[in-house]
């Protein structure tokens, strides 16, 4: 007896009157007045369950077969027939159904087969990647993990693992989580009646990062082309369907590398995914654009095929502004767009994924290069068409005193920044790279509105269940 | 003009002759009477630098070229010709030299070209990727990390990210680290005088994870076959070279599966794994034989082409006791092995890896499965020559009424497994998995004795720095 599973058989690559046994959790069961059963039997590795044709000749037809239920878990042995049935390629003629599970209560079973919300699947993290949609959105989150990966190992890119926790406060963006292992019913004090941080695990106070960024220059100022792939984290407390307290970012960073050439490196990496993933999850995309959003096959195809169109942020604003569209938030130079205007430049006026150029140094962080005109640095975003922002980069900027004078005139401490000064005393070169949430990537691809449905455990203000 | 890495041009990928602009880092710079200078630039591409041939030709020979120190920045153009030197493969015939950046003081240039000793090198993380044995192992640590995703995306796994944050205790497994955003200097207390946790950002007393196992059994109980590949973290105090307080895991969880089958999954991945090393790093593993570990790629090759051999804790129990050798801990059945005793049995007895099976259950964690034996459970240990145990494993117990019980005789409150416990409710199945530490694998494919010396930046007590 040999196993298979689903994808094997319904792809074709057992013989049609060959003998395997597969084994998962029953979809549905239906029972013919001729004693024979229909059970469909998903293991997660297709989107699409296999029908087992269930004689009445088996010896526990009666006392266990008929009592299957949505979500009991059976090895189904029988043949490989071509399926009569519509949209089926193969199915079983079994030979032997073995349950390894009852479900107790079919009732009250949380994933019952009627239609649940997305609100109601939340509450069950634990349970949902037995549904369709959750399950869907799994192999495309993973087939975009894999994309990513063989992306960047092809094209000569190292991953390299930044810290999680750090002492280091430099990136200075947003609310920072503390890490402490300090009782705090007995915290330690100072004389001057302040926590005594030196006491704590790691000598200093401590938190989880928000960005990897910092920590992968230094390893492009040695070996390159390396990427990070990890979690970040956001103390923020926002209860919004595109926030996430913890989430995966990929942040690409290339030594000798323009603002220009790692905005042709994210529309490639992009593309390479997107492709994958139109590719390798042709089933569940089919689900998604049936039942989630009628246009998402077309938007990705649209994105993998057209050329990005970049534009300087101060053509931008000269387009926004006579546009003839009324905004509910002004534009004028030297302000952030919002999504609405990130929305409308590549949706309405470019239609194709924008890479918007050269920002007010005002609205951006202190590490990015200035132009020669003083006024903008070598920023770039990246605005699809259908979700806004998905990536942010820059050009990093490697010249020790204009560094240092950026530093000063925003009155940061500079001695926070010595190691990532060293970099621009030691043989700095021009570097730049860019910032993914990958969380956002998998929703704009499977076109989940919610970002907490496309992680399997998502962290959020009061929500760290599991 | 075109550009070109280091190892594009030392394995023969740029035609003799072809003009192209290497970019990356002074290592070595020796000047001939002849009035031509050799200039060995690394780019992190590969181990080896290439060698630039400067002749005083060039405008920039005296004020620039001759003042060129190791971890200068320089991008050289120069036409690739057959090196007449030894061990070299190609070299560049410079035709222009332009440095991006001098370094600050040669003389106190941390990574100045003398030997340096791990510790120190471990103080200056952010500049340590520049020297060869650093850039050796993040290239293999690399290689290592995309063959395992590779590798189980080839076996039609999907990678699942459990969270890092979690407010369930339900491990169990060593000292934690909390995580808060309370303001420790204003501490909100319930009626009781207590730590109000209800205050804190998820509402509850959260944690950093130290295993993604029970989260990725929900995974592996709907979608069959999944791995996590993702940092953990232990709040232990103890500052050895073989302990970090944040390391990153590999944890495949299988539905199905039984304890045989996870150690060949376990054997087949490790193989995988250390091949795709000896292939595609082999410069840098020809440097650790040289200059870390004698016997590195025997030890490799050995593991990679040998069977690994199935013993049961108990035959192994009796093997040490009658061995006829002193052993610092004494042996007896019921307790754990040591590392010597691992030792042992794996680079002694064996002379080859162990796969130690079926410990007694009082030394073993609450969900591994119970044998019919009554005493031990389905647990692996897998011990390699050289190291000790490098993979931990089990069956996990699937059925309700066994696992409850073992609760109760472990005294453990069933309340805190009830989303744990439903998995065994509805559609329960038996499934196994394994815990690989990656840093111990990286650790162990190099030779590398020291853990931190393995990780970027790593993270121990009263050190988080960078």
């Amino acid at each position: 007896m040999s196993f298979a599973t689903v994808v094997d058989v319904l792809s074709g690559k057992v013989a049609v009157g060959d003998e395997v046994t597969v084994r998962g959790w029953v979809r549905t069961r239906r029972d013919s007045k001729a004693g024979i059963s229909f059970i469909n039997v998903h293991d997660g590795s297709c989107f699409d369950p296999i029908q087992a044709v269930v004689p009445n000749t088996l010896n526990n037809y009666d006392n266990e077969v008929l009592k299957l239920t949505t979500g009991c878990s059976v090895a189904i042995t029988g043949t490989v027939s071509e399926s009569a049935g519509k949209g089926q390629s193969f199915e079983l003629q079994a030979t032997a159904v073995k349950v390894f599970g009852f479900v107790e209560d079919p009732d009250t079973y949380p994933m019952s087969p009627k239609p649940h919300s997305m609100e109601y699947l939340r509450e069950f993290a634990h349970l949902r990647a037995r549904t369709n949609v959750t399950g869907a959105v799994m192999r495309v989150r993973n087939c975009l993990a894999q994309a990513l990966h063989r992306f960047f190992h092809e094209h000569g890119y190292l991953w390299v693992a930044t810290p999680i926790i750090t002492a280091s406060d430099a990136e200075g963006a947003g609310e920072l989580f503390r890490v402490s292992t300090l009782d705090l019913m007995n915290l330690p004090k100072t004389d001057q009646n302040e926590i005594d941080f030196s006491k704590d695990f790691f000598g200093k106070e401590s938190y989880l990062t928000v960005s990897g960024q910092l920590n992968v220059e230094t390893y492009a100022c040695a070996l390159s082309k390396v990427y990070t792939f990890g979690p970040t984290f956001r103390a923020e407390n926002s209860n919004t369907s595109r926030h996430l307290a913890e989430f995966w970012m990929v942040e690409p960073e290339v030594a000798f590398a323009s603002l220009d050439d790692i905005a042709y490196l994210a529309e490639d990496m992009l593309k390479y995914a997107i492709r994958a993933v139109l590719e390798e999850r042709a089933d569940d995309m089919a689900f998604f654009q049936q039942r989630i959003d009628k246009e998402v096959i077309n938007r990705l195809e649209h994105v993998a095929n057209n050329k990005f169109v970049h534009m300087d942020y101060t053509d931008a604003v000269e387009i926004l502004q006579n546009c003839g569209k009324k905004f509910e938030y002004p534009v004028s130079w030297g302000t952030d767009l919002q999504s609405e205007h990130e929305r409308y430049l590549a949706e309405v006026h470019v239609g194709a994924p924008v890479v918007l150029k050269n920002y007010p140094k005002g609205i951006k962080a202190f590490y990015m290069r200035q132009n020669d005109d003083g006024k903008t640095v070598a920023a770039m975003d990246i605005l699809a068409p259908g979700i806004g922002e998905i990536i942010g980069g820059s050009a990093r900027e490697e010249r020790l005193d204009v560094f240092d004078a950026r530093l000063a005139e925003m009155g940061l401490p500079v001695e926070e920044y010595s190691w990532y000064r060293d970099l621009r005393r030691y043989g700095t070169v021009p570097h730049a790279g860019f910032g993914l949430g990958f969380e956002r990537l998998v929703s704009y691809v499977t076109g989940m509105t919610n970002i907490r449905d496309v992680i399997p455990f998502p962290r959020a203000p009061k929500s760290a269940d599991f």
